[in-house]
């Protein structure tokens, strides 16, 4: 079986999960403490970051947007429309485009600083940069996720899914980062009614199922995280 | 023609220039300032990263990972052992682990902060971040080079190309970046000769040639920057 070195609250382990599951790929999940750097994962992905994908063969894919592109070269031909990156090399550029938006983009200015202030650091030995968060990480990603919400919206305006016509790569991507920033309620639904329906349709396929359950130990997730018509 | 909007010291926009020149595309260069956030340039790609490439049919492919994909996808089934993601998924996934690294890890560790610091502030209006450049970011890109380089001679110890057999994207992804840091002199070339040895090899490159050739006004390049033997 596959091994997925993840944590629960990284959203680039939750865009491999939302992936592995929609792929119907079973995986044995290895829980890691991204800020520990053992060095049997460093052995396997020397850059440290995760999620660390070792499929069947032994064969170790290290970080979220390699495994994609490894999980649609050799799942990806056989599965027509359900493709997650789509055939024509222009769907390609724009599901491309989006996920290295979510990954990378929002990653920055939203869901690294939010897990980061608001989850690592409570599990963070002192020593490793653990403690109370820092308030002005937080505002300026509370700030920042209202345009990416709004960048939601206008796309989901004009298309069924978030590259076109089919879910994508970049739905998974942009809905795995989301979850992070919903979970801790910072996400103000209220202000994009057609992001949020986005969003519910997403977060009711079973692939979310798994996510939806995870807890931060000691921290309850805000009261709509896992209610599917919120 | 092909149209790339890049800037001459964007060391993203330097791969992308590299890969064009070795598959032998021409594009019609348009300089871009990363600092003015032009909308025209926002609208083509808004996420406002450089390189852009607009192809012949006016399609937008936006930053570097992107385009390296795209090209690729359009180029690469006809090049045989001349392509820059190998056939096999193993070999893409080393290929993309690497190209991942130097414009992920080494970017945000060395090259961007060298770019900024020491050139792009020099040209950037004061109210946009312009002005004398931070020290301490240098003197960090300065140590962070030091453990890149050891890594690049620990993969070229035991391989031709830095991931494998053939010269790939992960050689132009890690040289175009290093040539930023090159011509500022902040390469410590003497620490690995094994390192020192492959980029000669890549620098002389006809491909490589047009990034030899450009200058930062009113700043001259380290003495060897353009020498193939240095």
């Amino acid at each position: 079986m596959a091994i997925l070195h993840h944590h629960p609250f990284c959203p680039h382990s939750r865009f491999v999960r939302l992936i592995l599951a929609e792929l119907g790929i079973e995986a044995e999940l290895v829980e890691e403490k991204p800020w520990e750097r053992r060095v049997p994962l460093l052995e396997l992905n020397p850059a440290g970051n995760l999620p660390l994908l070792l499929d069947d063969s032994g064969l170790a894919v290290p970080g979220p947007a390699v495994i994609a592109e490894y999980l649609d070269d050799t799942r990806g031909p056989t599965l027509g429309d359900r493709r997650f990156l789509p055939q024509d090399p222009a769907g390609r550029v724009e599901v491309r485009r989006l996920v290295d938006w979510f990954l990378g983009k929002f990653h920055g200015e939203v869901s690294d600083y939010l897990a980061t202030e608001k989850i690592y650091k409570r599990f963070m030995p002192l020593e490793l940069g653990g403690g109370p968060p820092d308030m002005s990480a937080i505002r300026a990603a509370r700030a920042n996720v209202r345009y990416h919400l709004k960048y939601i919206g206008y796309l989901i305006a004009t298309r069924n899914w978030l590259a076109g016509r089919h879910l994508s790569y970049a739905d998974l991507a942009a809905a795995a980062h989301l979850s992070i920033v919903d979970y801790l309620g910072d996400v103000p639904w209220d202000e994009d009614e057609t992001a949020k329906h986005w969003y519910a349709r997403i977060k009711s396929r079973p692939s979310f199922r798994t996510l939806l359950a995870d807890r931060v130990p000691g921290m309850a997730p805000w009261e709509h995280y896992d209610n599917l018509d919120f």
